[in-house]
């Protein structure tokens, strides 16, 4: 789902793809850089020369799993094409394709923000950008949906979105959270 | 806002109040025994009496902390003593409480579920038991409320507040959260 369109060459790109996958799965604390190293199939050298410190790879992942969410949440918006009046609603069905995938593990923001004091500013910068990103799509699609209020409609349902990735994680019910979901999300543009 | 009603006088209550505001702050896996140890006053044997390992405090500090919080919430909930149909609204009104507490760190289950595969079984078990304690309340105060369908709208409603807690934590705007949760959750009443 968050896949590199091509497989990765230089050493930057393979072990950026081994954090990706690894930090998501198990937390950018539990993962050592010495694991990545050795799923990377790259030398030590190549690593610090890419990555100076375990930080630095943390905060590229952190970018580049925002971007690559961004830009499925937004493809897989666009391929539903729902009409106006329904779209904030479909963004419910395609977070159902995100919560029902095998490798869905939450968010990795909300879950790097909770790690409370360990997460650097950093860290929490890239978290609070990504979020604003995805207000602002939510914002786009409640305007589109003839909301009288979009700003406080797409503020209304990123609370919705956030609470459903929790519960999707939390009961491993991806599916019946997305019918809640859509409830929610359509009775806002009500 | 969830500390022990009287002094703890025995080690195991002194260890598991250190525990309480150690792990909450800071997480489980940033914070070791030894610093326990030292904050509480306890003797390093007598820890190890009442905790073998870190595991078993752990699950203890859940437990502790699912009961606190549970019993400050019905009686928040108590105190405001909502007219019926405004029951599950209040809810915003009680949450606006902690959201705006100087310790607030978002929710203690939210946080440990998102250390993903590093959570254990049993630690998962006492955050999933804490959630249906919550639903149970929200679907009780749906049911007051007069809602025609309270098992669905006490669901909604925990969609609703975990995105609220998620909200808060990231963005530090605990007052504003809470106003728009209480417009969420009103608009299910309805």
């Amino acid at each position: 789902m968050f896949k590199a369109t091509e497989k990765p060459t230089s050493a930057r790109a393979k072990i950026l793809e081994t954090a990706l996958r690894l930090f998501y799965a198990h937390g950018t604390r539990a993962v050592g850089i010495d694991r990545i190293i050795a799923e990377s199939g790259v030398a030590k050298m190549s690593f610090y020369n890419n990555f100076p410190s375990k930080a630095d790879l943390i905060a590229a992942f952190l970018e580049e799993r925002h971007v690559r969410w961004m830009a499925w949440f937004r493809s897989a918006l666009d391929a539903r094409d729902a009409k106006s009046g329904a779209r904030l609603a479909s963004v419910a069905d395609v977070l159902r394709e995100w919560f029902t995938a095998p490798d869905f593990h939450g968010c990795a923001f909300i879950n790097i923000l909770a790690e409370t004091d360990r997460t650097s500013e950093r860290e929490r910068t890239i978290a609070r950008n990504h979020k604003s990103d995805l207000l602002a799509v939510l914002t786009e699609l409640a305007r589109a949906d003839g909301a009288a209020r979009p700003t406080e409609v797409g503020r209304l349902a990123l609370i919705i979105v956030e609470g459903a990735i929790v519960r999707a994680e939390m009961t491993g019910e991806g599916a019946k959270v997305a019918a809640d979901t859509k409830r929610l999300l359509g009775g806002l543009a009500a």
